[in-house]
C-alpha cells in the first residue's frame, strides 16, 4: 500500500529496534516522508549525520520530542540549559515544533497548582528563543494518569489557557492517547484552531495493562480516531499526523518493517473515512 | 488511637480478607462508626443479618456501592432491574446514597458521547425511585484512565452538569483518587456544594503499577488530601469520609486490623491539619 502523504511516524514506534539512521531508512523505504525524532536517538546518531540522512531520503522532521522539559520522571528539576539546547536542535533539524511535555511534581511535592504555575513561567522564559528559532513550543496535554510523573498539564483546556497567556510561538500537540476521554474534546479542539501544531495517533486498548508503553495500534482500541482526525482538520490543521505507538507487549516485539506497513494501512482507513 | 468520628471505612479496603460481618465487627472493634458496603458482600451476608449486625454494633452505612450501573466492565448492558434493586437495598441499609458509577463503553463501541447521553437518561429514569426511597444517586466521576471500562463520567464538571440537569435526588461522590489531578478541582468542588454526598480517601502512588487496585494509603502518595478535605468541608459537606484503599500489592496483604489502625492514624492527621 502506498503511504498516505500526511502520515509521519514517530520513532518511538520502533524504539529499541531501529536507531534514528535505521528508522529514517526504514520509513523512507515504505514511502513515509515524515519522522518524529527523540533527543537520545539524535545524540547517538549525531546532528550532522542525521541531517545528511534526512536530506538524502527527502524525510522531514515533523516534531522533535523534548521529554519532560522542567521536571524529570524522578521528580528532579531539569538543568535550565537543556530545554534551550532542545530548541536549537529542533531548529537545526527543521522541525516545526518542540513537543513540550512539561514534567510533573518535583520529588516530595504535592503542590500541583505550584507545578502548573512553574510550567507556565518556564514556557514563557523559553518563548523568546523559540520564536527566534522559528520553533513552536507545542504544549502536549498528557493523560491525567501521568500527572505526577510526566506532565501537570493534563487537558486541552489547560493548553489553550496557556496559549492564551503565552501568545505567539506557543502551540498545542494533540496526542489521541492523552485526550480522547475529555468531555470538552470537540470544543477545545475548535478553540485551539491554528494553534494545533501536530496530531499524534495510536489507540486505547481495553484492557490497558500498564500506565506507560501499552498503547494500541490505530484501530485496535476504543478511540474514535476518524472523528478526532475530522475535528482537527476542521479546526484548520492540515499538517502531518504521526503514528506514535509505544507498545511493550506487541508492536515493539514485531518486525519494524511490518509495524510501519500496519501504520500505513490503518492511517489510510482513518483518512479515507474522513 | 481513638477513631475520628468522621472516619468511615469502605469495605473494599479489607476485601478478600473480611466478609461483611467480619468487617462490621472489625471496624467496630477499632471504634469506627461507619462502613461503605458492596452488593456482593451484602448478598453473601444476607440483608436481614447485615441489618442486625449493623444495629448491634451501632454502625452506620455511609454509602452503598453499585458497581457499574448501566454497562458492566465487559461492555455488557446491565439488567434494567439491577439498579432498582440496589436502590431498595441502599434504603434498607439506611445508606444515604447509592454510589453511582455509570459504566463505560458498550462492547464494540467507540461512541463516548452516546454512552454519556445514555448514562444521563439512565440516571433520570432511576431518580423517581431514588427520591421515593430517600437515597441520593451519588454520581462518582471516575478517573479518565477507566473511561472505557468503568465510567464515562470522568470529571467533577460532568457530574455537576448532570446534577444541574437531573435536579433533586442527584448528588456527587468525590473520590480523591479519581479527581485529584483535575485543574478545575477547587472550582468544581465549590460548585458542587451541598450536592456532595460523600468523600472517599486514598492516595495516588508514584509510580502506580496498574490501572486497577493499586491505590495507596492516605499519606503515602502525592494527593494533597488535607487541601481536598478542606475544600469539601468549605463547600458545606460535614458528613463521613470513607477510607477506600484497593491495594493488591500492599494493603490487601496485611492484617486487616492493622490496616484499620493505619487508616485511623492517617485520617486523623488529615483532619488535624484542617
Amino acid at each position: 500500500m502506498r503511504a498516505p502523504p500526511l502520515l509521519s511516524i514517530n520513532q518511538a514506534t520502533t524504539r529499541g529496534q531501529w536507531s534514528l539512521a535505521a528508522a529514517i531508512e526504514g520509513y523512507a523505504r515504505a514511502g513515509i516522508r515524515g519522522i518524529g525524532v527523540w533527543p537520545d536517538a539524535l545524540a547517538e546518531c549525531g546532528l550532522g549525520e542525521a541531517r545528511r540522512r534526512l536530506a538524502d531520503r527527502g524525510m522531514a522532521v515533523t516534531s522533535y520530542a523534548g521529554g519532560e522539559l522542567f521536571v524529570d520522571q524522578k521528580g528532579r528539576f531539569q538543568p535550565p540549559d537543556r530545554a534551550r539546547r532542545l530548541i536549537d536542535e529542533a531548529a537545526a533539524l527543521g522541525a516545526p515544533c518542540l513537543v513540550s511535555v512539561v514534567g510533573g511534581l518535583p520529588a516530595g511535592s504535592r503542590d500541583l497548582a505550584g507545578a502548573r504555575n512553574r510550567a507556565r513561567d518556564g514556557l514563557a522564559a523559553l518563548l523568546p528563543l523559540a520564536r527566534a528559532a522559528g520553533v513552536i513550543l507545542a504544549i502536549e496535554p498528557v493523560h491525567p494518569m501521568r500527572a505526577a510523573e510526566v506532565s501537570c498539564i493534563n487537558t486541552l483546556g489547560q493548553a489553550n489557557e496557556l496559549c492564551d497567556a503565552l501568545g505567539e510561538g506557543a502551540g498545542i500537540m494533540i496526542d489521541a492517547y492523552h485526550v480522547w476521554w475529555d468531555p470538552a474534546l470537540a470544543a477545545e479542539i475548535a478553540r485551539a484552531g491554528r494553534r494545533i501544531a501536530g496530531l499524534q495517533l495510536c489507540d486505547w486498548l481495553v484492557p490497558t495493562a500498564a500506565l506507560a508503553n501499552d498503547r494500541g495500534m490505530m484501530g485496535d482500541g476504543v478511540i474514535d480516531l476518524a472523528a478526532l482526525f475530522a475535528m482537527v482538520r476542521a479546526a484548520g490543521y492540515a499538517g502531518a499526523c504521526e503514528a506514535e505507538i509505544m507498545s511493550d507487549r506487541e508492536w515493539w516485539r514485531r518486525d519494524p518493517d511490518e509495524v510501519v506497513a500496519v501504520c500505513i494501512e490503518r492511517f489510510a482507513r482513518i483518512a479515507d473515512e474522513h
